[in-house]
């Protein structure tokens, strides 16, 4: 079964634009994923094809029209999730990718402007999310990254399916450091115990060091992994 | 002066991407912005070309060697801040965005594989930066939209050089709802104090509306709003 992604934008050019590459763009082309564009411009009745209009009480930019962006969500197959790319959303994280995937399928929504208007939100029950605390031009970025983080984990597209299972987010703490040859490097030594071939040794430094950083570095993880270990 | 975007990645054509398009696509036909891409395996050695290694001590995936990379870094201009996209860094958010708009240049490193040599972030200062707690397939996506946040910040990008101020994330609050023309959408009124005329009124309505939904989705901003309203 395909993944299916089904994205609205006033510009469809953007897509599948760096999915096109790499592993995401030879997944797309395998079919591992499908990618429908649908021009929101296309669903405008009026002779200019207007999309936005001036805010209601007045105040900078323009706000998405809801009639026309209804007409264009209630073009495409809705047996999935629709979520709308706002800074206004709950915040995306690696638990939502992962509900996504198992879904089968989503429909991305790109808002321009200053907005959208809040009746269609409401009518056509749309998601917000965010996929961080800082603003985009539109809401395409955002659409690519959480395109991005699905594609990822369907069956097929990752070279070797062990990875991705030890990478932060999944564990609830971050990556310990990595190295590779050359054995120094500007004077600087992979840690021995890395080398040593001891086995438990090393998974224990590798643990330690995950949280370390964790816990130096985002705080707010940590004390997420301190609690459910206190459980366990 | 132009803002100079400096990307080192395996994957240079997935650059520009969706900001060869709109705003940005614009903002860089016209020389607000200008993009160098680096081909970091043009800085392998070996008759292969080889970027990745083995990680030691074991797991899976690759790693990518520190030598290959610290050439790469050093061939291109070094007065900028290096940031590496990384799920392990400290979370990118709107006052880094302005930070280095102000800085007028910012070399983004994108890592693939299992991550980085960690010898080369040490010994070349990169700054390890995450959008968000999801994994993407390669640092790429990352980069993209830190440079869209970057660039619609840039003088003479955005049309309408108000927007951005009353912005999520710009006032501490998530915006208040928009709505605009048709007065009526499937039965569905305007709130009446928005087409009041009152001015007074409509700012109080959005800014309680404001801080509703900031309570609501986000009580993390939530409360940081209310500790800086208490001082002032």
């Amino acid at each position: 079964m395909s993944f299916k992604a089904q994205v609205l934008t006033l510009y469809p050019e953007m897509f599948p634009g760096f999915l096109g590459h790499s592993m995401a763009g030879r997944a797309l082309e395998n079919g591992i994923w499908s990618l429908d564009k649908v021009q929101i411009r296309d669903f405008a009745a009026d002779r200019h094809h207007s999309v936005d209009d001036t805010p209601a009480g007045g105040g900078a930019g323009m706000v998405m029209k809801p009639d026309v962006l209804a007409k264009a969500i209630d073009s495409v197959d809705n047996r999935y999730p629709r979520l709308l790319m706002s800074p206004r959303g709950c915040t995306f994280d690696q638990k939502m990718a992962h509900e996504l995937k198992d879904g089968g399928g989503v429909t991305l929504i790109c808002g321009r402007f200053e907005g959208v208007d809040e009746r269609v939100i409401e009518a056509r029950n749309l998601i917000e999310v965010s996929i961080g605390d800082y603003i985009l031009s539109g809401g395409e970025g955002a659409a690519l990254v959480i395109l991005d983080s699905i594609v990822r984990l369907l069956p097929g597209v990752m070279g070797n399916s062990q990875s991705g299972e030890q990478e932060s987010f999944e564990t609830g703490l971050l990556e310990y450091p990595q190295y590779t040859r050359p054995q120094i490097f500007e004077g600087r030594s992979i840690p021995e115990v890395l080398t040593s071939g001891n086995h438990k040794a090393i998974e224990n430094w590798r643990k330690t060091r995950s949280e370390e950083i964790t816990r130096l570095k985002r705080p707010d993880l940590y004390s997420v992994y301190e609690k459910n270990n206190r459980k366990a």
